[in-house]
């Protein structure tokens, strides 16, 4: 493995250990040194692959969303499955999911959306770069199924997806604190099997 | 003033100033001795009030939910306002301060479910019994909304009052990242106005 490639997965590594425990620990929870470590690297080094904690914590935002997209899109590009269904199929394998893990994390956008949303510039930039991206999907799934007459015309697809992803991020907080999946499912069988339904 | 009064409202004024504390800078990131210099306490005397920092927080929650509890009783108990109008009124006021505020802090429970949420169970089980306090008085404006034919009967005042206030949860940390009002606007007019009303 050449030195480029090898810098690549040690950073990837830090990543991964990293979404992990800010999620659990939180920004200010999170000690360098425990991820450092975790993943078996000087501390001296962790600035060769991060300016600095923030940089860091903005690369986790970033680092953290892509298996989510990769999943929803693997649903959008599913033939079988109509636009509201590869949304539905995409939040239960979620609920599923955060029930197994007995609830614990959430959301790693939505922890550090309340933890350092106004305190750091840059991973406020980081989060809502992260949240776009995310709730553009989300629209691409609900104007296919708007254009496939199962969802509503009276709100634009960009509406519905934002609605749903917030809700989400509440649902979440909840699950978290009553250990329960009940606001999760809550969440999703109220927007998708009802509110956003074509009358 | 005596000295049990003159406690009280020590503990008072900790409480008011570690709220502000912890919703902006997070638990983590708030010190102690930074809330005690503010409240001119010496750091010994903080454990006459509080058994520890987890302590602190817990009854801050508790603290943070009272004026929010007395305003919406209040618009709920105003014979002028049907159920509806008293929930409309109560965030419509909200809205308007966090506008005002630039949408710094958000709210102290939504804040505090993601980073500590699974952390501290003294924290979480005041988070949990907060949160269904608010949910509660909600409930109640929702089923009064109900019997005076406004709002649907097919789903129960609880869990509209439940997608109310975790859909308000996932809006304010919208908000906060993209300083702008329009995610609460969004999550209030799409439920209160639509949603939730009568057919």
């Amino acid at each position: 493995m050449n030195t480029t490639a090898n810098k690549h997965t040690k950073r990837e590594k830090i990543l991964d250990h990293g979404v992990q425990m800010l999620m659990t620990q939180g920004y200010h929870g999170t000690g360098l040194q425990q991820i450092l470590d975790e993943v078996k690297i000087p501390k001296g080094s962790f600035y060769n692959y991060f300016k600095s904690k923030e940089q860091f914590a903005a690369d986790a935002i970033v680092h953290y969303i892509e298996p989510f997209i990769i999943r929803l899109q693997t649903h959008i590009d599913n033939p079988q499955l109509n636009g509201l269904q590869a949304l539905q199929r995409y939040y239960q394998e979620l609920i599923h999911e955060i029930s197994a893990s007995d609830y614990t994390g959430g959301c790693l956008l939505g922890n550090l959306m309340g933890e350092i949303g106004e305190t750091s510039e840059l991973c406020r930039s980081a989060l809502k770069n992260t949240v776009d991206r995310d709730r553009n999907l989300q629209k691409q799934a609900l104007f296919q199924a708007q254009s496939e007459g199962i969802v509503r015309c009276d709100y634009t697809a960009e509406a519905m997806a934002d609605l749903l992803l917030n809700g989400w991020q509440g649902a979440l907080l909840r699950a978290k604190i009553e250990h329960s999946p009940k606001a999760l499912h809550a969440c999703i069988d109220s927007l998708l099997n009802d509110f956003f339904r074509h009358p």
